[in-house]
């Protein structure tokens, strides 16, 4: 059945494979919905965009993305809130830092009605997928590549725009130990740190994957420069709880400017806590937490939430940190910004948007 | 037709399209030759790599490399020899060099067998694509990409490696303009500049765009930290010529380590010219040129061979080079390497691959 619905092409599934989703158990990122969607910028002119059964697509060797890396994404999830409408958080947020990361990597920008209206459209027909439960949720996939079929290094003429989703439960079951590291980057400046470009994922993995091998959960980055400064940690923004107060490394563009930091950051301030987005030195926080000054250190993001640390390593010492309790204040902030999300607590920033 | 040729599953075309092949009128990149080679690596095994006719290919779109970039090249050329005889140039440098980049992504090693044999394979089966003429030559593309579909950043379980290939002509047709990038970056120390992957050509694209729009061809880069350091050109290494002598940027984990330009050092050493391997600081360059001293400035690749610049841009100063002549040197290392590999030159260092 195919039907004009607004200014989609509209291809639905037979039959729906919701029945493969198992609220108790999600394993994230390889279960997708039952549908897709499909849009084409051709020499800068945006096609109608489709919405289709999920399912592959054909490429030619040569697509452009695949030699290049001219890609970029964004992660974005929908809710069930108390009354069990479908809701997203500051999902203009994604759509503005899509086409910030369009605009660094030379793509086309993507109109509101494709990003914006192609999330709403393909979530009503879908929205069976978004589970309950309390860590649940349906994780949203907006995403553009090159499309060209040409093996010259330029911009590509053509892109294509897609929405995919995959239902996700709890994402770190044991609080990680994190490394600092010292020695490689994700980022520097006058590079593409600030864009959420495909590149700056593939880069980080063996770093990740070196401090795994050491025993650590993920990685602190620190400033390419002098490694002296905190960056961000593993695909999250990072919070330093010190006497009290919430320190974050102010942003620039070799981090990716979190949607999970800014709300943390209004929160933490809507409830009295002092926050500083300023430098945040190596040194000043592992002397902090080894005197006892620095209490919390913890990651934000959209998978995550808020992932408080259990301990931090630099320079080969574990360096641990205290347990985390129902009055830490990243504990807190992440029940605050779950019930704002789930229209427990009122939404003072207008933040939630229903589908 | 499906046959067992060594270890390679080979499904022949119906019927080639060589014929599409116009040696006066090569446009690079979009067209192909009538085989490509597929074979994946499937948790850690390689299983039997396929030569099919060249098309498209399914999937999904879930593909991680498309998301996350972990997906590296090589570029390099076939050549008709004197005798009429299909050549590669050192291409077991550019196996080398996959590996070392598919080790910087935590991707998968790839087999001599697959990647060289792979090479000889689909040439022998392709080799009437492999045009005549002075400045044309078969570019060969290997390339390897996450295949897992799977949203989680980690590295790929998967990784599909391809080999496809496309005639190509001259490079640029006149002399580029080259300006010295003293803002953006290619890489950093501790980043991937060394590696041949996707992400760091996708992140080059804006600063060559503002360049162009300045009027210039190309980039200078120089280094992350200081911006004073010259460190490779576009997608070229590059040299300079003072006093006579070639100078040419030391290697480090922020260059790509060329097949040319390492070739170009052995052929000037080899023709009594001095070359060092060193810092080369933008400030000497500048005034060089501007006194006189500094008379060539070339960047140096497999699709260029040798491509000399006019003259350098520099915090808004267009600074013109000498015209290139037959005596320049930049001109005799090219006739060199070319005569070498088209057989017209003793090959005394065993550069030359015969298919
Ligand atoms: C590198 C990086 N930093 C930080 C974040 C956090 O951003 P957000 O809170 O918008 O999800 C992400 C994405 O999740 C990321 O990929
Ligand atoms: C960034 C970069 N530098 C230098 C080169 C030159 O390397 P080669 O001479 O091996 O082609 C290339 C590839 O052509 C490149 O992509």
């Amino acid at each position: 059945m195919v039907e004009e619905a607004a200014a989609f092409k509209i291809t639905h599934v037979k039959e729906s494979r919701v029945k493969q989703l198992d609220p108790e158990n999600i394993v994230f990122g390889s279960l997708f919905t039952d549908h897709m969607l499909v849009a084409d910028c051709i020499d800068g002119v945006w096609q109608t965009p489709e919405i289709l059964p999920y399912g592959d697509i054909a490429y030619n060797p040569a697509l452009a993305s695949l030699h290049y890396g001219q890609s970029i994404f964004e992660g974005m999830k929908a809710f069930r809130n108390v009354d069990n409408e479908v809701v997203m958080f500051r999902p203009e947020e994604n759509f503005k830092r899509f086409n910030i990361s369009a605009e660094r990597m030379c793509m086309a920008q993507v109109p509101e009605e494709i990003f914006m209206g192609g999330l709403k459209e393909i979530l009503k027909l879908d929205s069976a997928w978004v589970p309950d439960g309390e860590d649940n949720s349906l994780y949203l996939r907006p995403f553009m590549f090159a499309s060209d079929v040409y093996l010259g290094v330029r911009p590509s003429f053509n892109y294509r725009f897609m929405i995919i989703m995959s239902p996700a439960g709890k994402y770190y079951s044991t609080p990680p130990k994190v490394k600092i590291e010292t020695e490689y980057i994700r980022a520097a400046t006058g590079g593409v740190g600030y864009a959420k470009c495909a590149g700056n994922y593939a880069a980080s993995l063996y770093p990740a994957k070196l401090a795994q091998e050491q025993g650590y959960t993920q990685l602190l980055w620190t400033d390419a420069q002098t490694h002296t400064k905190f960056e961000e940690s593993g695909t999250m923004n990072v919070f330093f709880v010190q006497n009290g107060k919430l320190l974050t490394p102010k942003t620039s563009t070799t981090i990716l400017k979190g949607i999970t930091r800014d709300s943390l950051i209004n929160i933490a301030r809507d409830s009295g806590y002092e926050v500083s987005e300023q430098d945040v030195y190596v040194k000043d926080i592992v002397e902090g937490i080894k005197d006892g000054s620095v209490t919390e250190v913890f990651g934000a993001g959209t998978a995550v939430v808020v992932s408080p640390f259990s301990g931090v390593g630099f320079e080969g010492d574990d360096i641990p940190l205290p347990a985390i309790t129902e009055k830490s204040i990243s504990s807190v902030l992440k029940q605050k910004l779950d019930g704002i999300r789930k229209g427990k607590l009122e939404d003072t920033h207008g933040w939630v948007y229903k589908v």
